[in-house]
């Protein structure tokens, strides 16, 4: 099937730069994605589709198109606790409140603004092509990517007992590459990734006497100190693996030693072994640090478990072939897998049906000559160059799914 | 002079139980005072003493009474950002905001609600026996202690221009030792205390891109464990330093490496060729630090500097006689300097008079003996045993200051 | 070519066994290989071949057959400074000399006397059987392969100006795999590595006096705990790099804080710009902690630099087919390249011919099936079985040769 | 009794130089001093003394002259393991061996060649001058103060079964002071010391495979890094203690992980909760890391415990009122005790008699004038100066002698 239906006329670059605008500029938290999903859901509605609720703040949108396969794709909803400095002047000056209650910052850090415009914009080419596919596609769009909620939510709501399934599941990500390309991977794609909250439990007591206390920042540091080695010592050194402390808070004044500090704390892997290695060493150190200090043992909490995001081979061998067709073969890049994590694997898995995740430039070439350095995702500076970047996201997905409809009183 | 005017009615008992539970039950932080300030200036005045405020949240209390010599006491007013859990029926449940926005619960975990129920009741005493005494007693309800912003923004804003100037300044501090001792030094009382706010500058990045980034969290965590040596290998062993971080703050979300951690440090010295060292070393270390990651300078801030809280020798022997024959001899204990800080020193040093500063015990010997170790100061469990206390507070507070005001139509 | 000069017999066998014995049970350090170097001179001797002494303690022995290509054969011949534990009857009783005069134990710890046994025997196996090759076998007997030093020595005493140039280079490596299995890698082969020994300078002082020293071993502590930052948080996670801290040493008794200590770091990558990365880290991070200390700079000494192992992919792809045939197909395996580090590609790359290096198994089936995990090398316990090993890397050396050298009176 | 004998004839002055230089020039290590015992002996031997040898290179002297008191006189005789870089002509160049076969530099380091000049000169002068006196002089030379073996040694030796009971034991230190000024505490006069090696068992490994190993070394760092919190946050800040790590030694080659590493540490205290604790903690901070690592529980063995040096409070007061006769009385200073360390007060306190124990300086005035910090004891540039320092050192030993023994003819 050629690709002639691409969308480059001025009019839905107009619709896709003001959706993309609005939803940049309105992020929401995970899980929290409530305006979001209102604003999605009123669209989806406008455009004909049907539409449900599912997992709290997502919603699906059923697209049906007589009769012929049926395929899925999906998009992720929520933004993230950072704050914007991308100067863009429909930059967020949106603010949230963090489960613990913290009032934080928010913006469209990781791109999925853009992936949501994809999504409603492929919806719409769908419905005003009636003549050139056939079959049915189900729109996900899924909250709470980053926290790993939001696929797990939607599975538990019934969302394949309420959508019809698919023969397929597609997906992509917007990344600080070249618009126009595609970098896929074959077989495993993204890292595992398990995330913890460690509670550290010393004894308080005024700045002024240590020995009357259990010092838990001075305890906390050296956790993070020594976690160090379980990457440097113990990890296969071609083995990839990533133990990051991405948060440490301890103490309200300086002159209190605290009674407890806590920490999170995110691992990345590919491999089942070296995962079940990185966590138990982590567990041993999280345990035995505090037996040094004298300290009760730490609580740790399991935040979030991401998944390993599964390219099939053959769907993704089919894809690349389409989507050198639609983008230029020397566009669409075969990439080993990335450190990044996503729960966007789930949703196939859980109904053992294949699923094809890949990566779309983000940058105009004119940008990156530039720019020493291009912000990634989840940088306060994060800005992809929308125009090509959305431009590029339809096309590729456009492909995936006409790749797997059927055709109009034909076969697919 | 022989104290014959100690208040042991159970009307004074039970004035200052009263007192006692309303301060405790609404602690505020420092320099935040505004209810405790209003409070004790409407009990000042219907005391029918001049009042005026100074220091912002400060309030100072003149009660003349003939000719005769000026005395000022002084009691501190703020409370701590501490989650109080003693279980009391009076407990605090109040909760107010820090300087960065920070929601925190407050409590009176530092007794200073015992110090400002004792100055209440002491004026009220005097008043209550104008025959007793002559002269001038200066009350000082001092905001901000715990910061040691309080005795500076009083005396910028005048007070001694506003007050009469003492011949000398008292001040007490509950601890918890035996209710009816009192413990004193002669000469240095109290250490120098310095805050310092260390801001760590990073580069953020995703938590799966450890080689994106500079970690401020890895670094700040070598910088608390580095900073260990500068008491355990730089101070000599028989000179007395601590170094306490006492918060240490990063991050917000598990799978972003933040760009900034901030930690705050306070450093405990008797000494000022110790002091000079101590903080030479911690300015090293911390630059050097951020060095070992290819970090930028981190940026250190000056949250407080507590002088030396020094008693006159001959006041201070003068005082541990009087307080001998009020409350047995055995029961005014010389000791050495304690570790604590203070910035009571500051009042008197100001304008050149000398000044006595001491510790009055907390808790009953039933109490000491039910308990393995009773709580201390800025333990969410501090509660001193308040009836033996006041009473044992207000005694030596009144037999300090009759010490030196005047008797009636008589001399000093 | 069909390799039918397999040499199973017993006699063979037998030699081989003898020969291994002895070289087994008689070690020496790198460098010092001066008894080695007299018994394989006096080897090649008596089998007839010309011998040069080269690079100190290396010696060269050229086998000529009538016309034909050129072909060389490295073995190293170094031992290790380990008490070998294997409780062999021949184990190794020799004591050597450090070039820091420390005295050490020996052992032949990384196999390098499997491969002086395999070459000799090859040297053997080509003599007498004159008629089915023709050409010249070059076989170079390297000292100092554990220290890089080797090599280079050989080289610097003018190896190829003083043995024909061959067209290519073998070697082989025996290691912890199934006797009569080959592991292959095309292109790099192995990692770079660089040696540094450091020496932190602190001051001396009594060990009660820590406020008069500057303590290196705590410095030399903190800088092994920052370096495991440099693999954790700068590398990216899908590249390898190894930094081992191999020694450490500081002060003679435990009462004086020593002036300085010292330690050596071995460093593995197999990417440039990561290794550029890695050693700058290095230098960054033992400036900085020196500067966290207030000590002078540390004094970095390169003891050895392995450039990388790089097999010649078309010579590279031709030997597997070869081995193929001689070993069975499905015992020779093509892998990743392997962090450990080689001297050998430098004796190829310096007249700019190819080479090809490959690991050759060491166990029997039985052996591995009855421990858990087998010794590797540098392991105390590392012991071959001989047997099987030296059949088959016999076996996979003389086929190397033969696919190269000429048949008499015909082309090679 | 006026102190009229005080030798500061030339005779005396030439004799004690060339012992000095004698001495200075043949130091021997802790337990190994042969030699010194030999010459120590011949020289009291020559003087008409009674000797034995007790405790293997210890010697005893006795000095009867008449009925009158015993007084015991200590001096100590072991050199130390360090390289001298005095720059002197009569510099030690001798090399002694350690228990473990390291050879090493040795040197009178710690002054116990100027304590050893002292009491053979005491000892001529006495003898020489025997109608100035009356009773008995017990000059006890002990090996091996710096390892706190030899008073034991000695004591196990029968010490006291073979030499006449004292009723006091003196002894005095050379250190860094003023020459002809004494230092003297009353009570606890030295800290107690106790000193442990441990060794860290870990897994040997190549170096580039560390998820081979339990790296030792890594292993070793963090629980040198780890031992400085409880100096910086165990011990109450007004208490003294000192934890140093003297030695650390782990490996033989840089690309070898070793299977252990070890380390000796030495604490000093004055406080027996005080020393409690630091020595729990230490064992709880070593077991802990170790199984932060994964690693087997290390090994401890405890090196040596030097107990409390008290001097007897009514005996040392007497002493300052005759050595400021003496010397001057603003030559005799009381000091706080020092965090040094002595196995001195064993001798005394087996038998339940009084002791005293003081330092004499070693400078001259020039000489501390000349240089910004002299050099102290166990420093390579230790080097008192001789001339002064002896005179001083033997008028306040026999100011001690002469005050507690008897006069011909006379009580005591």
């Amino acid at each position: 099937m050629t690709v002639t239906l691409l969308p480059t006329d001025d009019t839905t670059t107009r619709t896709m730069q003001e959706l993309y605008r609005h939803l940049h500029a309105h992020p929401e938290l995970s899980m929290q994605e409530t305006e979001t999903c209102a604003f999605l859901t009123r669209r989806l509605e406008d455009l004909g589709l049907e539409t449900f609720r599912c997992g709290g703040t997502g919603v699906v949108g059923i697209l049906r198109n007589g009769a012929g396969p049926t395929v899925a794709y999906r998009a992720d909803t929520d933004g993230l606790p950072i704050q914007e400095e991308t100067g863009l002047d429909y930059a967020s000056t949106a603010r949230g409140t963090l489960a613990d209650g913290t009032d934080v910052p928010m913006m469209h850090g990781c791109g999925h603004d853009t992936h949501m415009t994809v999504a409603l914009t492929l919806a719409e080419h769908l419905v005003t092509h009636p003549t050139a596919w056939a079959g049915t596609v189900v729109f996900i769009f899924q909250p709470g990517e980053e926290t790993g909620a939001g696929a797990v939510a939607m599975l538990a709501d019934g969302l394949w007992d309420r959508a019809p399934r698919p023969q397929i599941v597609y997906g992509q990500h917007v990344w600080p590459g070249l618009a126009g390309t595609v970098d896929i991977s074959s077989g495993v794609a993204m890292a595992m990734a398990d995330s913890w909250k460690v509670t550290v439990h010393g004894r308080q007591a005024h700045g002024s006497q240590p020995d009357q206390s259990i010092d838990p920042i001075v305890l906390g540091a050296h956790m993070v100190v020594r976690l160090q080695t379980v990457v440097s010592r113990e990890v296969h050194p071609m083995k990839a693996a990533v133990v990051t402390v991405g948060t440490f808070h301890g103490g309200l004044k300086e002159n209190i030693i605290p009674a407890t500090a806590e920490f999170t704390v995110n691992v990345r892997t590919f491999d089942v072994e070296v995962r079940t290695r990185v966590l138990d060493s982590l567990r041993r150190i999280i345990a035995a640090e505090a037996q040094a200090s004298g300290a009760p043992d730490p609580m740790i909490e399991v935040l979030s478990t991401f998944p390993r995001c599964y390219n099939d081979p053959a769907a993704t061998q089919q894809l690349i072939d389409e989507l050198g067709g639609a983008l230029g073969t020397n566009c669409v890049i075969e990439v080993p897998p990335v450190m990044g994590s996503e729960d966007f694997g789930l949703l196939a898995e859980a109904i053992g049906v294949p699923s094809v995740y890949w990566m779309f430039g983000g940058y105009s070439q004119q940008t990156i000559d530039a720019t020493k350095s291009v912000a990634g995702n989840h940088s306060p500076h994060f800005a992809p160059d929308s125009e090509p970047a959305l431009a590029a996201g339809l096309t590729a997905a456009l492909t995936a799914i006409l790749s797997r409809v059927g055709t109009p009183g034909g076969a697919a």
